[in-house]
């Protein structure tokens, strides 16, 4: 492949991507006052992952979570958010896969299969890192639903017991940010935000 | 300072940069559909520079570079976008320096000086990180107004001499992708994309 060739692969992989900012989340902004989208979603865990690396349960290469957060949402770009609260089975589904191995496979060879290895390792929750990514990609919304009445658990009916069972993965990547989220929980019971 | 007021402290500043979803830029998405915001612009360019590394004019730190460009519009929570043809004098300027102080220093001590220092880099683009992150910043709006025709161009009475002259300095920090952005200005002339 010459370097022309090269670069259009990469350009065209930098373009589609652009979808993602037209995949609306399940969750709103921090304010309540629009649904957040992938790439915004995206930005804020890989700001979060610099600011809270030093709370991850065990050490971890911190450029590599930042990356890994950037990208772990791009193969919706073809499937679409699906709420957290409704997904069921192993993850990523064949369809995730799928949808991963067409975007990413946009990029050069080599490139492409690195991008889906992190896109993988996200998915499959084994790693430190993916770990600690996995409790900043529950964190964010946990934290939009605190702040704006809980909109997303009132407009799905979701129950406390799930928020609960759902988001203590945290507890896994971070124990100390697992505390401040059952405290968010908790308070969201008391303040009738989730019943 | 003990950890439930550094961790509250770290919070804030989570909660506090929610704002620049919703500042937006003079730019619109490669379909042109609407104006994109400040974080889906710092999520595309961590993206482009995880993408386009290889293309640094120096040997570069990318997991810094990345870090820099998420955070590099930060600052605008309070100050928000100007156009990069309307910058006059050196950059930062005084307002710049003052929300940028203003927001890191949400931060715990120490980190938000470690933010605040990465920001202003990026801002005098002297290390060959900046530089390279300042190629991003130029070119991915570039491509945008390729693909959508010249939105932003048209709309703001943009020559091409001036499209020419403050995009060039992406040569500073990519020679490769300034020939590219050099063939995107010269076939948007012809194109009719701008005057």
């Amino acid at each position: 492949m010459d370097n022309r060739e090269l670069l259009g692969k990469q350009m065209g992989f930098i373009m589609e991507i652009d979808k993602i900012k037209s995949v609306f989340r399940k969750s709103r902004l921090f304010d309540g006052s629009r649904y957040e989208n992938d790439a915004e979603h995206s930005w804020h865990l890989a700001v979060m992952a610099a600011v809270l690396a030093g709370y991850s349960a065990k050490p971890i290469d911190i450029a590599k979570v930042i990356k890994m957060v950037i990208i772990h949402d791009i193969p919706e770009a073809y499937t679409g958010d699906v709420i957290v609260y409704a997904k069921t089975g192993p993850a990523p589904s064949d369809e995730d896969m799928l949808a991963a191995k067409k975007i990413f496979g946009l990029l050069p060879d080599g490139q492409g299969e690195e991008f889906y290895g992190l896109w993988l390792e996200f998915e499959k929750k084994e790693t430190a890192e993916a770990k600690f990514a996995g409790a900043l990609d529950r964190l964010e919304p946990l934290m939009q639903n605190y702040y704006n009445n809980g909109s997303t658990w009132k407009e799905n009916n979701i129950s406390a017991d799930m928020v609960r069972e759902i988001n203590s993965r945290i507890n896994d990547g971070a124990p100390e940010l697992w505390d401040y989220a059952a405290f968010l929980i908790d308070d969201s019971v008391k303040k009738g935000f989730i019943a």
